[in-house]
């Protein structure tokens, strides 16, 4: 069993409050020693992503999702810090504009979805329309198990035609939020992160979480794994995720285009 | 009933091979009044689409199908001649592009969409996508019906969050479409309308007739509902179609919305 496995959200059995936020237990004990992982690992995924851009084959999406404060802009920093842009793009999906509110709610999603070639992370996702509705009472129970349907739809239907999805859940803990947006506060180059709009969130924490429970149970499947990351801390989440897109990658039939070289010069004069 | 049912295929029992493509039976006599119904129904047509779009509130999709010949372009100018451009849009889909090629096939259809106070009338759609990779035997059956699943699917959503979807198939009969191509060849001012392709898509004339059958049974619903209209008489075609559309956005709530008039002066001075 890959080291990895252990983080999957297996839908019949899945309780989100078992797994712990702060669990270090399959990750170096050193911070220095996760971080060095974190760094060796992101050059072997920054190769693997040129071989996935010149095959010009495989289509990888990446969700991720957390709370607020869960380290997604962290996670993307340190993960793909050696990758190249081109052939990767992040999509950060804010509440939707006017002309996105005139159409349905994947409109805007499957429009930029990976092709070929491609990987693309979404920094939140279709995800936030089904979570944070449920959560506010927008929505009735019908039209929460509706939008679960639609997202499985969607989903399958990217899976079946040829795209790699991977979601991860960012799991920190309240007590984890608490001093990071306490830091936000405190501290002045950080102050620009501070959305007051977070603490009306964090009020809701149980419901949330309550609802990313019905959700992730809903929604994980082979073909769309989520895996559940314990966040507490950043350099373990980022060693723990950087295996997680390995091992997906590694599963693919990677390989640089073969090239016909007839008719090529033995030299360039 | 409405006089329109009849035109309904019925997943159930549907048969292609009994909906008569020469059937007049329902419209006037004579070409002359086909052609001023037509007329006048185009204009009610263009009057309720100026409420949709002042509206804002609904979204139209018009999906037209058939073979080569059928009169998709013909039909589009004689329905819609009325209707004014400002929210109505015609999308015709040929081969897909190699951009279009490096995602899954309903990432362009999706693209295109109606949006609130829109009209959208697809010349051509995702149903080639299924159709013609089944007739030529480029997809096995599996493949054929996850499509047709995915097609299932991805038009119930746009139904469930409020897109009116109304498809035609546009029946004509063999020799119809002989006649057709052989003024194709014979007219001068028609010549650019022929291609030698379509003379390879007729000689599997049996097949697409076979894989539409098994294609509009499978993908017909209360709200995504498939109609068969006579399309071996232009005119008659015409008043049908124009018939049919109506009768989709009279149930609709159609209303002009009501202006905040308070503070407006009683005259513009």
């Amino acid at each position: 069993m890959s080291f990895t496995r252990k983080y999957r959200a297996d839908s019949q059995a899945f309780d989100l409050s078992r797994h712990n936020p702060a669990d270090k237990s399959d990750v170096p004990d050193s911070k220095a020693e996760r971080r060095a992982a974190t760094e060796t690992l992101s050059i072997e995924l920054d190769r693997l992503q040129d071989i996935l851009y010149g095959q010009n084959k495989h289509r990888l999406l990446i969700i991720l999702q957390g709370m607020d404060t869960s380290g997604k802009d962290g996670t993307i920093r340190a993960v793909f810090r050696a990758a190249d842009p081109l052939g990767m793009r992040v999509q950060a999906f804010k509440a939707p504009s006017e002309d996105e509110k005139a159409r349905d709610y994947l409109w805007r999603i499957h429009q930029v979805v990976p092709k070929n070639g491609e990987i693309v992370i979404f920094n939140r996702s279709h995800y936030e329309d089904v979570l944070v509705p449920q959560v506010r009472g927008w929505i009735d129970e019908a039209e929460f198990k509706r939008r679960l349907r639609h997202i499985n739809n969607f989903e399958r239907m990217l899976a079946e035609t040829g795209t790699t999805i991977v979601k991860i859940y960012l799991n920190i803990s309240k007590e984890a939020q608490r001093e990071r947006l306490q830091e936000r506060i405190d501290r002045p180059e950080k102050n620009w992160k501070f959305n007051p709009g977070d603490i009306e969130d964090r009020k809701l924490w149980g419901s949330f979480m309550q609802t990313y429970q019905t959700v992730i149970a809903a929604t994980d499947s082979d073909h769309a794994p989520w895996y559940i990351v314990p966040a507490d801390s950043k350099s373990s989440r980022n060693v723990i995720i950087v295996n997680i897109l390995l091992e997906h990658l590694k599963k693919l039939d990677l390989a640089y285009p073969e090239a016909d070289t007839s008719g090529w010069p033995e030299t360039v004069e």
